[in-house]
């Protein structure tokens, strides 16, 4: 028995992430999804959750949440935030978004009671491992030198992925791992799932492409290859 | 010819801001602004901003805006996401929710260029006189020890009021001043505008209220009288 | 052979924290530490460590440092300032004074690059044990909720103490674990010890006592009575 | 009667800014004010306040404050702690340690009452007017993409400088009013006062010059003669 690949895909703040487009992409999203049987995440900014978790079946997060429990917190999302608009999971401690360690610890640990699913990413494969101690879900390491650059850190950088992939293991066999930071196409997916990852997490590949769905589709197509 | 008053609901994350029950809110104040003239303005949580947007002919606000441009950065939201989801301005730097000066400027300065208002909050008289200066549409200057507590600012600390009055009209004639912190009932909103403001920034007193019309109503009419 | 117990004054912001009173209780702590043996590590503000480490032998810590390297970064406090200064390590990520993983990540692997020991705070046992995967030289477990309760942790929730060592011991069998917030008296140290650790991270107990000397001495020569 | 004018040398973390090169800039710096009757202002890290004040009798600024009390607040620096240590005045809201609007405010206030004089940063008019508004000693308005360039704000933006002046005059008649950024030489210096200010706020000119003396000794002769 083999896991499923994921491809998640973070939205950002891109023009691309929000209105009709937005949209747009988790649709494209979700057809390659239920073509490939690949595990395809959308992660819209928080104004857009709502409207696209109403409209597509595959896996929408936020990008971010907040260490707070319901109250008087003004401009600020707790996971309950997320729950009551059908998200199912939120990525936390982006390079762009980073969060204090007791935060994460205790999101994680909220997240697990409310049923949301944590993707927890890392600069290096040591804050991989650290973060692995929390146990969420998933973690991703990122080196955010690479980030939006188009050069592949599974590529460039084979040895953060496995190195991840390494320390990871030794403090959490359970969790997924994934990586990222410049993954652009099929092959760099193919590289990521061959060093030990079970997955990618991208960003501008996808909602810079002109054709998105070609993009994920591509991606998807190499990973399933890449498992077999 | 004389102004109309203001009543902001600012919906912070208490349990009634996210779904039915925001909703609910946003609809009941829509009827109080149809039923007595006065403008009330809801601001709930990112991530009912377009629900809400899309249901109430009232103005809807942010709780808060990041200071960036769209682009790669991870859960945040820029003012065009705002924008995107038919919001027609945004509360910033709530005591809650703090912001260093210079981005207050940018969002502002940014804001206009949008068409989206901007609802500054300030702690003291000082400091609602210092963003006065960047010349946004409204300010709110709430003494936090005050913010929750049901005691209200224009009755426990009426000086605060008429010194923010006095300080914010020597730097900027035209910014509309509103008051907050504590404001529970009609009659601390008509103490609010006979100091001089044009209405309040009211959080719990609305949100936690078991009739919200109710309370929303009596705030209206109250203001109108005040204003006679 | 028996490890050395160790006993770390946190001298916060305290008003006895600078000046005459700041260096006197650095010279009770050295007496204490000539006198039994015992670590004693003293942790004023940055603007008292050169005095401090000009006058005193025993280790001096830094409370907090910058994840900078030297260059233009107005107003912190990289690494190398502390190097230039005498001292000898610094706690980092103290409840008060939060981090995010990635910058304690930096820090801990500079920290060794620069012969610069690292004491690490966790608020819970699991955030313990994820910094431990970093392998910082030091780690104290304080649950935030006793700092500066005078309610010892290690009689109160001696679970979290024991869960602490549990926790990091299966991460990191090196680090030398401490345990903190409320510790007054030498028996809530020795309870400490008796736990697991090797010592603790005190602040207030020590700052604010009529006689520094007295309850350093008490603590150290309890913590030894403990380890035989 | 003319004024003084001030050139404050803002130390940031640079190499140069730790330990004997500190000190040796602190004495050149003191040697220029002496021959020539310039106010001269050293800006040191926190770790080299006390040292530096101990030997030179000119103005002596910390490069931040922390708007807390003295008390529980492990790694912050409060106002008290540098009057702890003979320090004159602070600069405060450096583009590269940004305030949120209330803190700038309690500290300005706070400071006042502890006889510790203000300089506090903007990135642009706006700002400077903002902060002005809140009656510090001193205002810097520094357009950040110019810090560090060697490209003089007083050259390359005059208008940056003009209407600097003109806004904070028009809310505060009584602030010394500097500017800053990519000031290298004595003409941009004097180029500053011609537009209106009383001085300049230098850091990379300085410290990183072959002779800091002759560089501030330059400063300070065309600083006296465009004023004359």
């Amino acid at each position: 028995m083999t896991e499923t690949p994921i491809i998640a895909i973070n939205y950002k703040a891109y023009p691309q992430a929000f209105g009709k487009k937005a949209l747009e992409i988790a649709k494209q999203a979700e057809k390659v999804a239920k073509e490939t049987g690949v595990i395809v995440i959308v992660a819209p900014p928080f104004t857009e959750l709502y409207r696209i978790a109403q409209e597509v079946e595959i896996p929408v997060y936020a990008q971010h949440v907040d260490p707070y429990d319901p109250g008087a917190h003004t401009g600020y999302i707790p996971l309950e935030a997320l729950k009551e608009v059908g998200v199912k999971g939120t990525i936390i401690n982006h390079s762009e978004h980073q969060m204090k360690i007791a935060d994460i610890h205790k999101i994680v640990t909220k997240a697990k009671k409310l049923g949301i699913e944590t993707l927890v990413c890392g600069d290096v494969p040591e804050v991989g491992a650290a973060v692995a101690v929390l146990e969420p879900d998933m973690i991703a390491v990122e080196p955010p030198e690479l980030i939006g650059t188009g050069i592949p850190v599974s590529k460039a950088k084979p040895e953060v992925v496995t190195r991840s992939v390494e320390l990871i293991r030794k403090v959490n066999p359970r969790v997924k791992i994934l990586t990222g930071a410049g993954i652009t196409t099929g092959e760099d997916v193919a590289a990521a799932i061959k060093l030990g990852t079970i997955g990618v997490l991208v960003a501008s590949a996808v909602m810079k492409a002109k054709d998105p769905y070609k993009v994920i589709k591509d991606m998807a197509e190499k990973a399933l290859k890449a498992l077999e």
